[in-house]
């Protein structure tokens, strides 16, 4: 069966309840100190698994249903209408271009990721269950390493959505050096939950490097602890989402 | 005098203030960002010292009354009907059986605690007066010592949860490595006060530790500090709930 | 002229926009993290400076002007009724008896004077032109030093009182080891405003010891910025007024 | 063409629109932890280059459009009436006298800056995009060498005014040793998007600084990313506006 074309994308609208989820989600990434004015969340469309849902360019706290666009793979929006999109929209493409499973994908500048993409002397690995999903390292992405120096380190083209997607390779996580993170779930909560507990980890990390040898979870316990969590997610998921539409 | 069996539990039911006052301390340790989305406390039954109550499987800041529910000591629920119950109960009803003493009992994956469960290089002490309950060490329970590498890291069975409790000894609390911690009480806003300055000492342990010798509080002034909180923790419990009430 | 009996205490009522202020400088306090529901602030009787007007013992976010009770110097209270009293209303009594000078006192176990008390390598000292009250050290009051090992930390008589006033000496404030810190103030406002940099002056210190040789304020300068600092705190008291009321 | 003079100041009015956001963005400061009850931010004024906008002496979180007072660059104000001005209005003036592309100044104690005022040992630079416009290193401005020890810190005449803008020179941002900083940009929005990522910058370095060797962003790649988030800062500013106008 071929795909449908562009040009048919408003026979195969999303789930509005999932454009909502979006938003939510973007709204709960704020709330919980994620993203500021800056960072975005996708999710992988429903009923087009060659598209993907994303905000126009917006602060996060601000996104409604109607603020959502649908891009293709290669960062082309298919609904923007005169709407400005994110400069970093080739994040979200290629990586659900390279990894199938993954079905949302966080971008953010939370504040203690950036020490672990600015050093080589640790690697932000989990200290504790919640962090699981991160196991034993997080690889860092040095875009020097594809343009040199003297770039925006922004991620503004396919090709270094592609290089970013490359980095991240299997993992939930890739750090990105001078500028944050990218975390990927197999579901819209379960990446707004690694995007929550990336940041707290690493703030954990960085509160015990420094006191003694740390005794981090294992590849095992990571694999473990990722399985069990992934039950759990949506106990968090609801408490997020209450507290944040409270206090917007 | 035999205890009644569960099918009389309907005619035991707990203290309706207990169960209210038990839905309150779920939503202040929220609030004082013991507890996230995960975590819970329980309270031994006021009148069967065989059993407890906790709520089900959810969000603690959501907790109502409604939500509580009755546990015998092998963490069995007794009237859940088809809720979901925590997968760590068993932290709970073994503590409770191990500890005639304890009434309350307090477990969270608060940020402080995480650095003093990965190192050994530091103990958990007291270093201030509000802290006095933790005296000169805490225990870490090491659940590779039960079940080697590769756990979930979750006291998901009642042979853990006698591990954990025999971990915790004669103590007020007891770090879990990769986890977070379990403090008790032998009154519910007991275990609250101590939930809450558990996090707050470790955090000012840990930004004490570097800076020199630090001259800890001794086991005397320990317990001295501890008989004299003892009468004040009414005065704090009412401040937290008045706030934790107002801003949910 | 004779000062009235404490029998004609009610012929010397206390100004009604003092009392008022009093509850003020309770919420601002909480409102801006020097105390939780542990910690006080005293004023000195504008009609008796032989007294002072000190709240019961409640934890200071909740005080209304009604819960305001007057003290002697020896810490007796006046007009309590059957109201409980500050365990520690010796740390306010003995300094006024001390230090004519002083109009106000704040008592707190604000989290980062703990770790001064705790250390012998570094002084808590002024690190920028808000803190300059502070000047180039601060006493710590060592309460086995009048007491021995074994005490509950806390000035619970005129005896311990005195001591604390001894140590405090001239200066605008004391730290008390393994339990938090006083400050006094020329006005009720004044001794809000050292309560509240106190604490942020300790909170850079720590940021930077250790990244190498600290430029500190001299004690000329400590005294220059204090002079300067001592006409802006009305505007400083403004605000956080307006915030503490919008938040209750 | 001549001027106007003083006395025609009237007939030149600053647009209402500018002086509304120059009330925004005293309550974006504060909101967002640049400012508290002190601290101040300018504009220079629309019509009249030689002109500038800053509120009369109170807290930023409180200022109103009718607080707004114009200014010559001597820091005298046209049109205060009997209003107390700020004492350091000579950062402003002369800033704007020595920068003639600079529009907007903000002046504050942000926490996480005074460390890097204090010592040598470390140059404040980006460590995120974020930061970029702070690029490889930030001045220090050490009052001692303008009047020797013994000052109160503060900028309160014109000569010291005009000795911070040298040592700020090109830069946008210039730190005052014991005291805060000083950022301007080319726009209100963005001196305000500079107090804000000056002290982000600031904490997330303090947090990296001693792990390793830091992966500093450079020259190139500072100029790169405060070229390209020029171009983002209206989404932030939407952002910062709603919220802190909400939270009022």
């Amino acid at each position: 069966m071929s795909l449908p074309s562009h040009t048919d994308a408003s026979a195969a609208a999303a789930d509005p309840s999932l454009v909502a989820d979006l938003a939510i989600a973007n709204h709960i990434l704020y709330d919980q100190h994620v993203v500021d004015a800056f960072g975005h969340v996708s999710v992988r469309h429903d009923k087009r698994p060659d598209h993907f849902l994303l905000a126009r360019s917006m602060a996060p706290a601000l996104v409604t249903p109607a603020d959502i666009i649908t891009f293709d793979l290669d960062g082309t929006p298919i609904d923007a209408g005169d709407r400005k999109v994110y400069l970093e929209r080739f994040i979200h493409g290629e990586i659900y271009r390279a990894r199938p499973d993954v079905v949302a994908v966080v971008h953010s500048h939370s504040h203690a990721v950036i020490p672990f993409g600015a050093i080589r002397s640790y690697k932000l690995r989990a200290i504790f269950h919640m962090g699981g999903f991160i196991g034993t390292d997080t690889p860092v992405f040095e875009i020097r390493e594809c343009v040199g120096d003297g770039s925006d380190l922004l991620i503004s083209n396919n090709e270094l959505g592609a290089a970013l997607a490359k980095s991240l390779g299997p993992k939930s996580a890739v750090l990105m050096r001078g500028h944050g993170a990218t975390v990927v779930g197999g579901t819209l909560p379960e990446a707004v939950y690694r995007g929550i507990y990336l940041d707290v980890n690493a703030r954990l990390q960085l509160q015990t490097i420094g006191l003694g040898a740390v005794n981090y979870l294992t590849e095992a316990e990571s694999q473990a602890t990722t399985a069990t969590n992934a039950g759990q997610i949506g106990r968090a998921w609801e408490m997020w989402k209450t507290q944040a539409e409270a206090r917007r």
